[in-house]
């Protein structure tokens, strides 16, 4: 009953143009590449191992953690395995189960199951729906007010997601910041898709954490890994140690990642501290892009417009209406694309699909434009 | 104030002999290294993701964890992040706050720290103390009972180390199960330093959980990648998915190692399956090398005796002395052992230290024995 569970190798990034928006912003580059396979000899953190992940030295852990937390506007900062797990960490460490938590209703799925998980009461800031579901940060006032009237106290966490994974939104985080202190609700802001991609500053955010993540935006997608940022004032409950065990934080299980995928965020972070730099020619080139596509006819973009971020959801009747009548029905674009050496878009879907064009220079993504004409034309 | 932190390259594996216990059963051959490059673009586990990780099928992580739970004994399997997390999912699924939980009192620390984040109460079954520092299974027995009497209930879980990380003394996994099975107490076997150095069989020890560690025991040692395995019928509790997203088990939080990491664990399995057939071998020169060790005088061998693990501690008086007299102190084994290319034994450690022969020939094994006997001679 043994199965054949041989893995083929893989070279993805060096044959496709990929725009799979999980993807671009966690590509490693050359030299963190280099790194990561001298590094895989596991444990390769824990040599010179002071007894917690984070003040560790050799490699030097402590001095990219103190970095990474000035980087993100933050005063300090530790390993996760990611923005999940850092989300839950605060929530496991700072609510009581029964208690309110405040988030945007375009978060990701893993901020609603780590508030399960938590135990607690989810209330959603509504976005203002098709076509650009907009959160509206002056919208937590009242949601914060709702879990108040309704627990009998304030929500005890108020969570947006910065730029969120399904329209690539970006919400002013300062107005949610400034609300959340006004009503005295600590403040987590998920930067799974903002922080490595663009430049961050959690003091004028106001926000009390920050989450983040390696493989999706900090050019460190060889495993799974994690920052959760915090200010100080919140160390002793969010890094609140064992008993027993007065060097391990009970959060994260006394230490989290360990290894490759921690030496790859460390060997990216000059180049992420380079690229956030350049963000605003990321946003000039999806907008272009954006543009180039709708003028194809019948495609759409959803979310803010003129839009903010490289992560890009199309509305696409133009491709739907091809897939109705193609004999491979909603899977032929996957396979139109694969053919011209383009990945990244999920298969089967035809009315509406998302898209990142981080990192890709213009005329990759003229070219990307060049082959939708030609399908369209080619298959209409 | 930017610090520098660069990375230097690393070739442990290469240029030295490692003794160091916690990497010498995760070091990962050249093929899963191979594959490890190869995927290390990030998400390489979820181009077809099918919502769930567990059940995706390309890359065939779920014909792997199929298999893995096979090669345990047991009905099913999911990824975690290492054993601390599976550990603490497991208690944080079928516990409440409050109940009692009993372990061994050799357990790893995250034993301890995932039972206090849990808000278990923790009761330990002693060793016999020095210098073997058994656990005897009947002692889970008279512990079920203290707890039992002192909660009003029988205890919620019964966690077993297999084999600890302190001794290297492996336990009767089999008589703790039948205690857990008469007290209908469910039973966690936490195997980090034995599946996949040896074979399991879940099945005959009547194990509810077992939890694997990648990165220790399993030859794969890029990131931090664990295993929870489980009987059928936990798979309501241990699996509950979120009410919202009804693939995403709450207490992974959706999803958990994705990228490199699993992709190493999988392409090491063959290799894993096929080296726990010769477990009997590693035993055999643990033994030898323990009795080598010893017969240089004034080293003692703690733990089980005959031994029955690669992981060995000594008590090292004829190091002690030196380090009193030498002006390094502590520090000069480590520095010796360094001169002649052998690393792994912590700096600073001369009274008592643990190593590991595991996967290492009896030729390198005898140049390690050389050297220690080189130095003492030297230095007395």
């Amino acid at each position: 009953m043994s199965k054949d569970i041989r893995l083929e190798l893989r070279a993805r990034e060096e044959l496709f143009i990929n725009l799979e928006p999980l993807q671009r912003g966690g590509i490693v580059p050359a030299e963190s590449r280099k790194i990561a396979t001298s590094y895989i000899d596991g444990y390769s953190t824990c040599d010179y191992c002071l007894g917690t992940l984070h003040i560790i030295k050799k490699p030097p852990i402590c001095d990219f953690l103190t970095e990474a937390a000035d980087f993100l506007g933050m005063d300090m900062a530790i390993l996760t395995h990611g923005c999940r797990e850092a989300k839950f960490a605060v929530m496991h460490a700072i609510t009581e189960p029964g208690q309110a938590i405040v988030v945007d209703e375009n978060r990701h799925y893993t901020s609603y199951v780590a508030a399960e998980r938590a135990g607690l009461k989810i209330y959603e800031v509504p976005s203002m729906g098709y076509p650009e579901f907009k959160i509206r940060p002056e919208e937590y006032a009242s949601t914060i007010e709702k879990a108040k009237k309704e627990n009998g106290e304030l929500p005890a966490l108020a969570l947006l997601t910065h730029v969120d994974w399904t329209y690539g939104n970006l919400v002013d985080a300062e107005k949610v910041g400034k609300i959340c202190q006004e009503y005295n609700v600590p403040f987590l802001l998920n930067t799974a898709y903002s922080s490595g991609r663009m430049p961050i500053n959690g003091k004028r955010f106001l926000a009390d954490f920050i989450t983040c993540s390696g493989h999706k935006s900090w050019a460190a997608g060889a495993g799974v890994v994690g920052i959760l940022a915090i200010r100080d004032e919140w160390k002793g409950k969010v890094l609140k140690a064992s008993q027993k065990y007065k060097v391990k934080p009970i959060e994260i299980l006394g230490c989290s990642a360990r290894g490759t995928s921690a030496l790859v965020l460390m060997a990216s972070f000059p180049y992420v501290k380079e690229r956030v730099k350049h963000w605003d020619e990321e946003v000039e080139k999806a907008r272009w892009f954006s543009g180039q596509m709708e003028s194809l006819g019948e495609i759409r973009q959803l979310g803010d417009k003129p839009h903010n971020h490289d992560l890009i959801r199309f509305e696409t009747p133009a491709i739907d209406k091809i897939a109705q009548k193609h004999k491979r029905r909603g899977y032929f674009l996957y396979e139109e694309l694969l053919k011209r050496k383009i990945v990244g878009i999920k298969a089967g879907k035809t009315k509406s699909f998302d898209l990142s064009t981080y990192g890709l220079t213009k005329e990759q993504l003229g070219y990307v434009i060049d082959i939708f004409k030609d399908i369209i034309n080619k298959l209409s």
